[in-house]
């Protein structure tokens, strides 16, 4: 049985990676020029770009995956119109940055997640838990005539782990070379964070999600506000905070309180929480400012929290990336209780904390082409190391 | 750019090739031992089983695939669900041949059809033509630790191709030694026929879907009989030709007449098929034996015509498998139409004709993990040469 090695170690690679969020907004792209592989990974990044949709794509996809139910034909088209989108899309980035396309030697494609569902549940007398991104790799593939590493998530799910999160073992690869004990955040929907310990001991990484990034936050603005989120936590930072609506949410958030692993999705935070929030301020006479000044705090304090509940080391920095690293007052607060330690946006330590997921793809892809395994078991239970994502291949001629 | 070349070409590598149809009645599973690619290809077959999903599982799962609507959470867990259910069929396999599951290199799955349309259609103001086969490759591959390879009408179909028909590639690797003009006919529900020239030539292998295969006799059989099928073409034997009612069925098929490439499935040959057939004997007092007769003879003539109208080479031999090869006065009617030819079942070259589909996808895959194309574009249609299938790699410890 070989091993699966189509790259020698030592050639640099060029490799898109792309994350297709469930906002359903568009396409991130890094172009990510890797060596070696684990902890001997070198890489840099070429070039980033966020393509959106459009708003009336953006509607027409949150509509078909919002809706109850699908015909087989529309969820078997939606799985090559996506890949047909994306590839238009890659076409205008290299076009964009000059890049002759038969430098990409590897695509790493997230896919669109229709469906996630880590808990087991009733399917033809079985127990079945699934997971489900579309936008075919193989589609995208054969239309740039490039190679594709798609559907990280399901090797996992398979031996039993949550398919998610994956991109701490990214965190390893990246953060282990600075010699510190780091906690690396993500602050997207969901908020999720990655111990590295400052020796790169794969065992002692530590991750899962923690619970709401920008969901709470992003739900209150629209709101109360009707804008689609507090720019920068401005709105945050003038007001003020209301003890005891942050005791109600803290009651509220029963996923906080889970031993990981774990990990959520729109689940639980979602409207019928957020208006749950406002009843409660309204009896209380809490102003507008004051609930999103709280809400932010406690964004804060679930980070805080699952830090000091769940991750059994000390740290020396906390390392910011996704949209929460744009908001100023969400780091305010989060220094406010993590005390001493540093806290720093991601690009402190040379990355990009816009395109970290899709630089993240990218570089479990590139494990992937060299036949490493890149889950990391004790953040998503599964039984044991996988290796990512399937490979489909291409014929350069 | 490398080539895909995981596997030294000289080494005989084990692949196990599974079949799915689209009737849900079970597993087919070929254990091929395989030798070189192409044309240098030397295999034997170690060992086959079909294995029965049983009634009431083949019952549900098409009642699943016929329903008009879908929750994305049963389509996700439906994708899970059945690369379990194979897993286990392969366990039960290993187990009664005594094969070590380390023994076995590779597995090719062809998947559950679940959608399959090459005439694209409108999705999203895209015109969009898609195939979507389930029972995820990944799955398959983590929960038995050996390396799968999946989903192989993906790519033809980005090209602009069919998906369909793919077993004409591995008809050119198996015939093509016989040094003779060879029609290699597949008759499962639709009959297929691929033309194999002496001289090997690639370029000059002619493929295409012809018409009905069992479809319409079963579906005679069980409208009229309410048996499955005719057992060896026996009440076909006791019938006789019914003239008018052979130009009819002959006026209906429309499929019949079209110019190659073409492909296709259930959507003619279907229950309003076979009632206008029914209706049109009732009329002229035709009865049942001579319908089943008539329709026996039609389904042997459209496959003679399918040859004499669109393959431009004189054959010298027809080599025949599928459950059509069981049907012995279908054979007689074959014989009778092809003249001087000699019509043989493939088993006369060696070749288990209950098995060819799995044996053809395990060669498919041999052909993919060594980085070769295998698609046949003046078959199906595509643009051009493609890998077929996604690779889902495991290490093995």
């Amino acid at each position: 049985m070989p091993a699966l090695k189509i790259f020698p170690d030592l050639k640099p690679i060029h490799i898109l990676g792309l994350m297709s969020g469930t906002s359903c907004d568009g396409l991130d792209i890094a172009m990510v020029e890797t060596r070696g592989a684990a902890l001997q990974t070198r890489f840099k990044v070429r070039a980033t770009q966020s393509i959106a949709y459009g708003a009336e794509l953006t509607d027409q996809l949150l509509h078909f995956i919002s809706k109850k139910e699908h015909s087989l034909k529309e969820i078997s088209q939606f799985n090559f119109f996506m890949a047909r989108t994306w590839a238009g899309q890659i076409e205008h980035f290299l076009k964009k940055y000059n890049i002759d396309k038969g430098h990409i030697d590897l695509i790493a494609s997230h896919g669109q997640t229709l469906w996630h569902q880590p808990d087991p549940e009733n399917f033809l007398n079985e127990k079945i838990s699934s997971t489900l991104q579309l936008g075919d790799p193989a589609v995208l593939a054969n239309l740039l005539n490039i190679p594709v590493v798609g559907n990280f998530r399901v090797a996992d799910m398979a031996l039993g782990g949550q398919g998610a999160p994956l991109i701490p073992y990214f965190d390893w690869v990246f953060f282990a070379r600075f010699k510190k004990n780091i906690l690396a955040l993500n602050i997207g929907g969901i908020s999720n964070i990655t111990y590295i310990p400052a020796d790169g001991s794969f065992e002692k990484v530590t991750a899962f999600d923690c619970g709401p990034g920008n969901m709470l936050i992003d739900g209150a603005m629209q709101l109360l506000y009707n804008k689609p989120f507090d720019a920068d936590g401005a709105v945050a930072a003038s007001g003020k905070n209301a003890g005891m609506l942050l005791n109600h949410i803290k009651g509220l958030d029963i996923f906080a309180k889970i031993k990981p692993p774990k990990s959520t999705g729109r689940e639980l935070y979602n409207l019928n929480f957020i208006r749950d929030i406002t009843r409660f301020a309204k009896k209380e006479n809490i102003g507008a400012a004051d609930i999103i000044h709280t809400i932010t705090r406690y964004t804060a304090l679930a980070i805080f929290e699952g830090y000091k509940n769940f991750v059994k080391h000390k740290i020396d920095a906390l390392a910011i990336a996704g949209g929460g690293a744009k908001n100023s007052f969400l780091q305010k607060m989060l220094r406010e209780y993590f005390g001493e330690i540093a806290v720093n946006p991601t690009s402190f330590y040379g990355l990009d904390e816009d395109f970290k997921e899709a630089i993240g793809f990218a570089i479990l892809a590139n494990e992937t082409i060299r036949g490493n395994t890149s889950n990391v078991p004790s953040a998503t239970g599964a039984r044991g190391k996988t290796i990512l994502g399937t490979i489909c291949w291409v014929q350069k001629f």
